[in-house]
């Protein structure tokens, strides 16, 4: 409902999502009787979360309490969802989200892409999303932490492991 | 004047704060001629920018628009800043400040220490008070980004470089 609203509500950004999103998907799968779905990005927060979580464990995460995920979507930046839609059915297929101070600096977090759905380009298209949104808002510094698969993903989409030297670095409490 | 009144108007953490801070000074300095300035902590917001910027200059940092500072302070999770206190006056010394989610991770950035006030374990003390409150608030994951020349100093205090592989990835935009 309330990604409808969005979706609809929104047309500067849905048009331009909208037609980003369809070039991705055909350019990427090659699939005649795909022609039917269509890929569609959103930016709103009114996340499904048991959807969200089936998301998560269909790649494996740990699961985590639904309580602190719906903290984290409330007081992330940026919140942004990929889906498959197909007639009048949605499927969540894609999730990411960004911490920021709303000026210098942001950081991804918790991009997950769909295993049906991976292999296709797909996670590019997410992430040239999230770096647009990002983009817009002015924000200098786009950081994250890579897990080792998926780093040379990130060094095709630009992203530099180290620059200059810069380590990332972890604190758990003890 | 915001200063002082969460100073004194959160006696709970300002008398942790004052302790501890106090231990941190004398442990550090050793210099009887210091008894009379107290280090102390705050999470105040209202921090003058312009005695920041001074701090920033003094450290050799590019300066930044004050507009964007203003927002960034705003948006942060937490600000900590490091003040000298003489009789009636206080001098800001040391300041960082986090991003966060409110639920998993956090982000540290901005830290800084005045040249003057460099090499006696303040540095420490206020990572330290920056990793109380951000534990407080029941946050599991503290990253930062650390230049090269202060990696070690991290990993004193209980970060780790790149655990399991995972890598700090930066993205400028072009």
């Amino acid at each position: 409902m309330g990604f409808w609203k969005t979706w609809f509500s929104t047309p500067e950004s849905v048009s331009a999502t909208k037609s980003a999103a369809f070039e991705e998907h055909t350019a990427s799968t090659g699939d005649p009787s795909a022609n039917s779905d269509r890929i569609v990005f959103s930016t709103e927060r009114d996340i499904d979360l048991y959807e969200l979580e089936e998301l998560c464990d269909a790649v494996g995460w740990s699961r985590r309490p639904l309580r602190k995920v719906k903290k984290a979507i409330e007081h992330s930046f940026l919140v942004a969802s990929m889906w498959q839609v197909r007639g009048n059915q949605r499927r969540l297929i894609g999730f990411a989200r960004a911490t920021s101070d709303h000026a210098f600096n942001a950081t991804i977090w918790d991009v997950v892409v769909h295993p049906d759905f991976q292999g296709k380009g797909l996670g590019k298209a997410l992430m040239k999303y999230v770096l647009k949104k990002l983009r817009s808002e002015e924000i200098s510094n786009v950081t994250l932490f890579a897990d080792p698969h998926v780093v040379d993903f990130y060094r095709t989409m630009g992203f530099m492991s180290d620059p200059e030297g810069i380590k990332g670095m972890f604190w758990y409490p003890h």
